[in-house]
């Protein structure tokens, strides 16, 4: 199963303009220009020789292309993601655009892995790539990749380096959870209190002081007390729940969440303790995740990281990198609010 | 943006043979002769080469050398799942496993947009890839790919067509469900009921030949009125539910259910009926989503399609194809039974 061809096999099918030039019965000079469309060739000449290419299935070998132009035309995505949640929208918009470009790319997946990602950039480099994307779990901030060529564009999205030269695009954690918070505040909400995930997260912190802006700017309090950290899970939204609404200085009206797992558990916690959302209890999440804000009962409104256009944006700039452009910094890109009905915005309560 | 350099820039720092050969003081031929470790030379001069391509940071050119071997130790793999939540775990595994075997992966997305895959296509035969993967959400039936390049390798994985001469690795759907119905029925259940998805799905109607099979092998009644098909939603396993045990003739007290999403809607609405899961109701899903199994109440048993080593079994086949064996046919890869609280066999009722 292991044993690869002798590197003597021919390939599969692969016509040469040697053969095409033999059927049209002209010089290897004379086809190269036919199919270049380049050099002066009688019509008939060239119409000869695209007529013996498309009988022998020749199809110009975009390798020996590569190899006299400075210019590989792929690129590659290391992905340190393993889950593939958050990674999927934006690799799948980078290979849009970049595929709209003419670029191919490369996907590798290093999980982790630090010799393996070493490895993985070495094969890319050997594949003479154009640029690297960078992409990540965003837990934390992770060291710069250095590659051995200089000056090869690398553009890290939905993951952070410290490095000044580098860019990254991030989604706009804190803008995102001041709509949220805002939001609620807008819809007559008094006490919008906030129920998030690991404090070593960077986007936690970030969204915490989106929530704590929303609020300042609608002149209400944030209180400590109502900023809750935990885990990333149903299971935390819901102890969550309990903590907030067991205490004596009477309950939140309103919920906003650090991620729709965390929603949806505090939703659940809600309608079992006989609180009806949004009446009594306003709710929004964060990262539309379709799968939980349709399931949620009422449908979750929620945050969008809109990771689909941070994908393309990614894309574009790596474009713009090989092509010359210096970009560099932190780039965040604005979220968006989308409302269901757990807010109140629309559905039973502002019916 | 758009702007691409010309062909004639330089490729950022790529030192050629002849710069590492100018530094040490020899011919080009004597460099490569160093470089790819043959030829007779004397310890010295080799040494003196390998020093000169550290100091220049210089990497032998994959392209080059993929244009004098029959092989240029690519792939590519053609997706057509958007979603990404089954298609992930299978390219990972697929792509590690290539990896170790030093090809690199093109990631190619077409969304099911004929025209757009007509062009990936054109552009990985263009960079002379190995071999392709077809990759997709298994609804039905794709149309096969037929590559310009004849003898091309083509492997599907998740992915079925109608084509005798293709290789097709699939999960074992019927016996994954047999799986779960018969240690339903082992665990003192009696009256078995199949709530599933769509039945214009391939893999619902092999799911329920799998259920039926259980039962009879338990010696059980598979009813007709026992088994429901809707959506793929945790809404469908709710009004499942309502429809099951609405009825005159005695409640089921096990859900083997179509996938996890459907289970889980199910486990509510019994909880919301004052019924115990496991106790009264046992209950297993399909697809093993660790975001739906944990999140469930209790944690849910469910049969896991083993999607990384399908991946895994997809590279070895391609690798071996590539290497000039003829593989066909279907091959359908066996499902497991993860089993936790909601089934009964470990949890509160067990205990």
């Amino acid at each position: 199963m292991n044993d690869l061809p002798p590197d003597d096999t021919p390939a599969p099918g692969a016509r040469t303009l040697r053969d095409v030039a033999r059927l049209a019965g002209v010089s290897v000079g004379t086809a190269s220009k036919a199919m270049n469309a380049g050099g002066r060739l009688s019509a008939e000449t060239r119409a000869k020789v695209l007529s013996a290419a498309k009988t022998l299935d020749y199809r110009p070998n975009d390798l020996a292309q590569s190899l006299h132009r400075a210019r590989s035309m792929t690129v590659g995505i290391l992905s340190t993601d393993s889950f593939g949640r958050f990674t999927f929208p934006i690799v799948e918009a980078l290979e849009r655009r970049l595929f709209d470009h003419g670029i191919a790319v490369f996907m590798c997946n290093a999980t982790d892995d630090p010799a393996r990602e070493r490895r993985h950039i070495e094969q890319l480099l050997g594949k003479r790539v154009d640029g690297l994307i960078v992409t990540a779990r965003r837990v934390d901030k992770r060291a710069p990749i250095v590659p051995a060529v200089r000056g090869l564009p690398v553009v890290y999205v939905f993951s952070h380096v410290d490095d000044p030269d580098a860019l990254c695009l991030l989604p706009d954690d804190e803008g995102g959870a001041k709509l949220a918070a805002g939001h609620l505040a807008k819809l007559g909400r008094r006490r919008i209190a906030h129920i998030t995930g690991p404090r070593h997260f960077e986007a936690v912190l970030l969204r915490e002081k989106g929530w704590r802006a929303g609020l300042n700017e609608a002149g209400l309090p944030a209180e400590d007390a109502d900023c809750l950290s935990g885990r990333w899970s149903e299971g935390w939204g819901r102890e969550a729940v309990e903590t907030l609404f067991a205490r004596g200085r009477g309950a939140p009206d309103a919920l906003f969440c650090g991620n729709d797992q965390i929603a949806r558990g505090a939703v659940e916690a809600l309608r079992e303790k006989g609180l009806r959302v949004p009446d009594d209890v306003a709710i929004v999440g964060f990262d539309n995740w379709n799968v939980m804000t349709e399931a949620t009962r009422p449908p979750l409104t929620s945050v969008d990281m809109n990771l689909g256009a941070l994908g393309g944006e990614a894309g574009a700039a790596l474009i713009e990198m090989i092509a010359g452009g210096a970009l560099a910094g932190v780039r965040r890109l604005p979220c968006s609010l989308v409302v269901r009905a757990s807010c109140g915005a629309r559905g039973p309560a502002a019916a």
